[in-house]
């Protein structure tokens, strides 16, 4: 295809997470917005949250998938919620609508969204932990996930 | 739930249509943007395409919800599109996302999507021939439309 | 395709319904296993609840797709239960997995599989109310619901 | 709840493999059946297949999954096939219809579905190279892995 839509990053990671981890979305999510990307993750707390604000705060677009039926569910930075009411099966969404994606740490749910991502031919990046994982790009700050995922994108 | 989002019309209707129809959708996408309501569709032609269109033009938001898993394949005017990879059953999604529903003229995807909406308690109101089902408002026109469902949501 | 897996039908209708439409769903099971047919249903209450009852009396095997994620809500009388966690994008899959549909009365549920059914291009047969459809099969009794049902996919 | 339906365990890896990984697919298919347990996977050749011919031949229940809309599309060793036309996201349903997982190797698919298991609290046994994963019990051999499974879900 030719891309004519802005490209898109799905950011994963977990519901809650500590401070540092948020300050590492919220960077991550600046980062991705002044690339001109827009960001989707599932529209909940913690790093959804977080990198939901940072992209916000740098005038990129976010788009939430929620699991349950009510928009009003999304953190308050998604800018477009989308519900589904399909429980965990919405992670499936969240990553059929990245380009790419990019893991901050992260747990059972990120790692089923890595597998899903990595099954669909999208390129994956991690933060933390899972950039272990075979076929996932290591990055050891937002910059460099930044600047790897669209090194991907454009190699792609 | 007090909603601070802004509020959603799911607008459905065939992928092709005559051109009486799509002047009809055109106009109902104008009207529910200049009311200040959002609009999800499937993302597709015909009807989806005109209502997005109308609505992109009087300065609203369009979301389409699509049924393969390629954002390119959203109509030019969807402003947000939503892969899903799901097939048809994208067209639960296209209900769950608006708060209410409007058919205009439309088949069995149509009809499915009248049936979920009033499953899930959506009010409902058909431009044409859907009028005559039971929970199903009907309206003569465009504006008889919008209005309908505008009044639908303020007494909910 | 050559069939060579069991034949199946998708019986739809409401989650709970009055004993005389209870009485035909049970009498239609059996008269579909009877035929060879698997029923796949919803795999809850009412009509759903009856035709499993009366497809396992004659000894047909029967379906239950459920709309949450445990498969102990299944009626008893559901032989493989089938969760999803899905809620009501579980009506999808139970019409995909029919190679017809026969409605029992029914309601806005019943409406939507209907309309998926004819969507996805399966014969659609209707007990009661729903018989006036456009594109659908109006059957007066079990008997010629199962007729009607054999013979539309025997001519298919 | 009280378990009064049969067992079930999701047996998941990828649709193709060497001939080890099959014949380990297929024992412990029937040391699955042999403990009372349905399998379910994803319908698929290789590791799946294996696992529903081994549980078949000893007289088990097999249940796949379907990433597309046609049930012709089982493996012949799937005793009830259940069709979704939703892609990849029957991945989760997968997961979601067992009372624990067993993964035989795999790839990007089957860590999706570790994933997804680990998320839903399902107990997750691998064979092979995912048994080093957080959350995930290694097993040596199927025998390992049908008594490690076992042990989990009478222990929960």
């Amino acid at each position: 295809m030719t891309a004519t839509r802005p490209r898109r990053i799905s950011v994963i990671g977990a519901g809650s997470c500590d401070a540092a981890t948020a300050a590492q979305a919220r960077r991550l999510g600046a980062l991705l917005a002044a690339r001109g990307f827009e960001v989707v993750c599932g529209g909940g707390g913690g790093v959804m949250e977080a990198v939901c604000l940072g992209a916000r705060e740098a005038g990129g677009r976010t788009i939430g998938i929620l699991p349950g039926n009510d928009r009003e569910a999304a953190n308050p930075h998604v800018e477009v919620a989308i519900a589904t009411g399909m429980g965990i099966a919405r992670n499936v969404l969240v990553v059929v609508n990245g380009d790419a994606a990019v893991a901050v740490a992260g747990g059972a749910g990120t790692l089923s969204e890595i597998g899903l991502a990595l099954k669909l031919g999208r390129p994956v990046v991690a933060l933390g932990h899972y950039g272990t994982l075979p076929g996932v790009e290591a990055a050891a700050s937002p910059e460099e996930a930044a600047q790897t995922v669209a090194a991907l994108l454009d190699g792609a």
